[in-house]
C-alpha cells in the first residue's frame, strides 16, 4: 500500500499557483522584482542558508523587519522547513522586545540593518540566539558587533537552489508571536500549518464566494498594510499565494509611498488598521489619486471601522469593509460582508452593515452568549461576550496555562469583547468584557453609554464604570469633564438619556446611577481612559 | 484547559449558513419547497428516525432515489450522525446493484417507491438489511412485500425535532458508493467527513477565486444536474450547503422539466455530462428559454465537452467550463477556469481552453508523467498518465487490496487517464492508459489518431490499436471501415497523416505501420468499440 496521506502543510499552499501563474510578479517598493518561480527559488535557497547555519526542525527563527520580500521569503521558507517562525513585534517597547525573544528563547534572528542599534545593545542579554542574519536595502554588510553574523543575501548566494521541503504532521507549529495585553507582559500565541492552512482556504472563501463590493480573486495586487509582524498580516500573504496574486510590498508605512505604489503597481486589494486608511484618504496630495483609489478594495481591522472614515473613502472611490479577529484567533473571525439583497441598499444604509464587526466567516461557530452562557438574541441591543470556535485558534498561551484557562473556558475561546447582534445577524462590538458593566445579571455597554453622553453639547470628556452595588453587583457610573464654561445638571443627563431609552437606543435600566464632575479623567501612559484607577477610585460609593 | 480540537466533519459545513441566510430556500421541482432552518429541521428528526430503527455509529444506510429534498436530507443527516452514506448508482444492471448492496453490507435501505418492483424481486438475497424506509412523492405509503418497512415521512413526524450532532475524528467514513469499471464487478470507494470539507473548500475557492465566465457566489442558485448517486454529485451539494445557496432538485431527469426549473426558480448554476446539456440544447423549445439561459453558468465533467456543444451552448447564451475527476477522487481534481489575460481572447480560441480538462483546484498535486515517471514537457504533444495526490483521494477500494495496490503505484493516485500538457500547464486527456500504444518507451495517443483518420473522406469507422512489436514492443495499427462506395489505400492514408505530422499535429513516429480495412469492427454491450478483442485478433500481426 503506498496511499498518500495529504498533510495541511503550508508549502501546499504554493502548488497551484507555481504550476498556473508562476510569473505573477512579488514586488518590493522599487528595491525589488521578481517572479513566483524566482520566490520559490529564492526560498529553496533560504532553506538551505538557514540550514547550513544549524536551523533544524523545531528550531525558533525571528524576524525584525518591516514589509519587505525578505520577510516574506521567511513566511514560507522557516515553516516549510518544519522551523518555527516569530514574527518580532518591533512596535513594543525594546524591553518587551527583548523579553519575547528570551521567552521564545529564538535560535537565529533575521534583522534589519535599520534595528542594530537597538539590537546590539541588549544582544549580551539573548543567550538563546545562535546566529544572526542581517537583512539590508543598501545591498551591503553593515559593520555590527553582533556575532556570529551573516549577510541574508551573500548567505542565499553561498548555497544550492534546490531544496527538498519534507513533508510532515500538518500540526507542526509554524508561527509564534506575541500579543501585548493592555496589562502585563505580551502573551506568547502560536499556529500550527493545519491552523494556517484552513485559515488560509475559509479567508479566501469568505472574500470571494459571497457577492460584495470587496472581494479577492487572482486578477487582484495586493499590497498588504497589516504589517507582517501582526498577526501573520491577517493571514493575506497565505491567501496571495494560494490564489497566485501579484504582491507589493510597502516596507515602512509612508502613506505617498502608498499611494504611488498603489499607482505604479495598479494594486486593487489591502487590509488595515483604521489609522493607515485614516493617513491615506486625508492625505494632502490624495484626490491626484482618485483614478487609481477606485480600482482600490480594502479590509479594515484591528479597530472599529469608524461610519466618518469609511464615508470619506467611499467618496474617493475606495471599497471598503470591515473584518474582526484577534491575535489569539490566527486572526479572521468574522468579515462584514452585506448580503446578496442588501447590496441594493442606499448608500446610507449599506455603510451601516459594511462598518459592523460582521458575521463569521466559513468554519467558525461564534456565540454571543450573557452571564449565563446563554445566546443573546438577536434584537441589537442585549450586550454578551463573543466566545468562538474554529479550526484555527491558539491552542494556548505560550508557557502560561493560568491565562490559557481563562482563554479557553468551558470549550470555547473568550474573545473578551462585547457585542450585539443584530436581526441578520451581524455583530457590533460594543465594549471590552472587562468594562462592561454587569448590573443584576445583566450586561450594560459602557462604550456605548460614553458615545450617546459625549455627544450631549456641555459634555468634553466622559468615563462609563461600574461601581460595585450591595443589591444589583455593579452600577453604571458616569464621570464627566464639562466644556469649558458650560454646565449640566445629573438630573439634565438622566433626563437626556431616557430620550435615548424611549427610542429603543438603550435599556432604560442602563441609564448611570450616578453622574460625576471633575476636572480630569485619569489615563494610561498610551493616552487611553485608565478605568482601572477609576474603578478603585469609586469602588465604596454605593 | 479545555481547548477545543476543531474536527473537519460535515456538520461545520452548515454552520454559516444557518446563521447567515436560514431562510433560503431547497426547491424539489413543485413538490417541496422549504429553507435552510427548516432542512435542519429535518435533518434532525431523521437522525432520530434512523436512530429508532437502529443506525448507529458506523452503520450504513443506502439510498436508492432520483434527485430529491429526502435525498439531500440523506446527504447530511446520515454522516453527520456517524453512520455511512452509501449512494447507491441506479444506473447500474440490477444483479450489479444487488451486488454492491450485498458488497457494502447496508444496515439499512432508503427506498423510492418507483424501484420497489426491482428490490422486491432481489430483497432476500439482501440478508444485512434491518429496515427498509420508502421514499414517495405521492404522500402515501405503497403496498410491499419488504419488512420491516417505514414511510419516510411518518417516520419523520413520529420523533423528536431535536438532535444533538455529536464530535467525532474526522477520519470517520462519511460515504461509500461503487465505480463501474468497463470490465469486472464495480469496485467500492470511500470517503471521510475530514476529505468532503477539504474538497468543498477548494472546489468553493476554484469556482470563486479565478475570474471566470463560470463562478459561483451565494448568490447563485444549485440545480445539480449530476445524480446525487454519482460521486457526491460532484461535491456541489456539499459547497451549496457551505456558501447558502437557494438548491432546484430536478428528480429524475428530464430536460423540459429542467428548462422550465430554469425558468421559474431563477437557475444560475449547473454541473452535468455532456449529454444532458446536448439533451438541453437541443430541446425543440429551448429557444423560448433564451432568456434565462443567459444567466446560466454551467460545469461539464464525466467527459470530454465537445468544442461544437460549447460553441453552441455559448450561442444560446449559457456560459460553460470543463471540469474533470474520478469516483476515486471525490471527484474533483481539475476545473478548466481561463487565466486572467485569457478572458480578453476571442470566443474561438477561448473555447480550446474552456473545453481542456483543465488545470489543478487548490491543494491538488498534479503530474502528467511518461513510463519512467518523469514530467511529460508543456509541449502539448508528448502524452504521459495523470498521476494525483490530493487530501480527498480514496484510501484504497473497498475490500480489494489488489486494485488499491495499482492506484496507489509509488505513492501516486493513478488515473488511468492519458493526456498531454500545453504551454500554459492545461491538461488535456487524449486517451485512456490500456488504449495507448506503448511503442519504444513511448506512448501513443490511440484516440488522437482515430479522430484524425475519422476525418478521411473515406473513412467510416475506424479503431487504433497497439500491436505487438519484436523491436518496439507495440506498434500502431488502425484497423477501418469504409464509407460505401469509397475507397482508399494504406499508402494514402499514411501520406494523409504525414500532413498532420508535417504540421505539428502528431510525432511522425505515430503514423501506424499497418491500416487494415475489414467489413465491421467488434463492439461491446454497450456500443463502444471493443478493442480487447481486436489486440486479441492482432497480437501475431508483427
Amino acid at each position: 500500500m503506498s496511499y498518500y496521506e495529504y498533510p495541511l502543510i503550508i508549502k501546499k499552499l504554493l502548488v497551484q499557483t507555481l504550476y498556473r501563474q508562476p510569473t505573477t510578479e512579488i514586488v518590493y517598493r522599487d528595491i525589488s522584482r521578481y517572479s513566483w518561480m524566482k520566490f520559490y527559488e529564492r526560498i529553496q535557497r533560504l532553506a538551505n542558508a538557514l540550514e547550513s547555519i544549524g536551523v533544524k526542525r523545531g528550531s525558533k527563527v525571528a524576524v525584525i523587519d518591516f514589509d519587505t520580500h525578505r520577510y516574506l521569503e521567511a513566511y514560507f521558507a522557516v515553516p516549510m522547513m518544519g522551523a518555527i517562525l516569530h514574527t518580532v513585534n518591533i512596535r513594543l517597547p525594546p524591553e518587551q522586545i527583548l523579553y519575547t525573544v528570551v521567552h521564545a528563547e529564538d535560535d537565529v534572528v533575521l534583522l534589519r540593518d535599520e534595528f542594530l542599534p537597538i539590537v546590539e545593545s541588549v544582544a549580551s542579554a539573548l543567550p538563546t540566539v545562535k546566529a544572526w542574519v542581517i537583512m539590508s536595502d543598501t545591498g551591503a554588510m553593515p559593520s555590527t558587533s553582533l556575532k556570529p553574523v551573516y549577510y541574508y543575501e551573500d548567505l542565499l548566494n553561498s548555497v544550492s537552489s534546490h531544496y527538498d521541503f519534507p513533508d510532515f504532521d500538518e500540526n507542526t507549529e509554524a508561527t509564534l508571536f506575541y500579543t501585548s495585553g493592555t496589562t502585563g507582559l505580551p502573551k506568547g500565541v502560536h499556529f500550527t500549518h493545519r491552523q494556517l492552512v484552513l485559515h488560509t482556504l475559509s479567508v479566501a472563501a469568505m472574500l470571494s464566494t459571497y457577492p460584495s463590493t470587496v472581494n479577492i480573486t487572482s486578477k487582484d495586487v495586493m499590497m498588504p498594510l497589516v504589517p507582517f509582524f501582526h498577526v501573520h498580516s491577517w493571514g493575506l500573504p497565505y491567501v496571495a499565494a494560494m490564489i497566485g496574486n501579484k504582491i507589493v510590498l510597502a516596507g515602512r508605512y509612508d502613506p505617498k509611498i502608498e499611494l504611488e505604489l498603489i499607482k505604479k503597481e495598479k494594486v486593487t486589494f489591502s487590509h488595515m488598521v483604521p489609522t493607515i486608511l485614516h493617513m491615506i484618504v486625508n492625505h494632502p496630495e490624495v484626490e491626484n489619486y482618485k483614478e487609481y483609489l477606485k480600482n482600490w478594495k480594502v479590509v479594515i481591522g484591528g479597530a472599529a471601522l469608524p461610519r466618518a472614515l469609511a464615508l470619506k473613502a467611499m467618496q474617493l472611490g475606495i471599497k471598503v469593509l470591515a473584518g474582526y479577529g484577534l491575535s489569539e484567533t490566527a486572526p479572521v473571525l468574522t468579515i462584514a460582508n452585506p448580503r446578496e439583497d442588501m447590496l441594493d441598499w442606499p448608500t446610507e444604509k449599506l455603510i451601516d452593515v459594511i462598518t459592523k464587526t460582521g458575521i463569521p466567516i466559513p468554519l467558525v461557530e461564534l456565540r454571543v452568549i450573557d452571564s449565563e452562557g446563554k445566546d443573546v438574541p438577536r434584537d441589537g441591543k442585549t450586550v454578551g461576550e463573543i466566545v468562538v470556535r474554529a479550526p484555527w485558534l491558539t491552542k494556548d498561551y505560550y508557557k502560561d496555562p493560568e491565562k490559557t484557562r481563562e482563554l479557553w473556558s468551558g470549550g470555547w475561546l473568550h474573545t473578551g469583547d462585547v457585542a450585539v447582534v443584530d436581526e441578520y445577524g451581524y455583530i457590533k462590538i460594543v465594549d471590552r468584557i472587562k468594562d462592561v458593566v454587569k448590573s443584576g445579571g445583566e450586561w450594560i455597554s459602557s462604550l456605548t453609554l460614553e458615545d450617546l453622553i459625549a455627544l450631549h453639547p456641555a459634555v468634553s470628556e466622559v468615563a462609563v464604570i461600574g461601581a460595585p452595588h450591595p443589591r444589583w453587583g455593579e452600577r453604571p457610573v458616569a464621570i464627566i469633564v464639562t466644556r469649558k464654561g458650560m454646565q449640566v445638571t445629573e438630573d439634565e443627563l438622566k433626563k437626556y438619556l431616557e430620550g435615548y431609552a424611549e427610542s429603543g437606543k438603550i435599556a432604560k435600566w442602563w441609564i448611570p446611577d450616578r453622574f460625576i464632575f471633575v476636572s480630569e479623567i485619569p489615563k494610561t501612559s498610551t493616552g487611553k481612559i485608565d478605568k482601572k484607577v477609576l474603578r478603585d477610585q469609586y469602588k465604596s460609593l454605593f
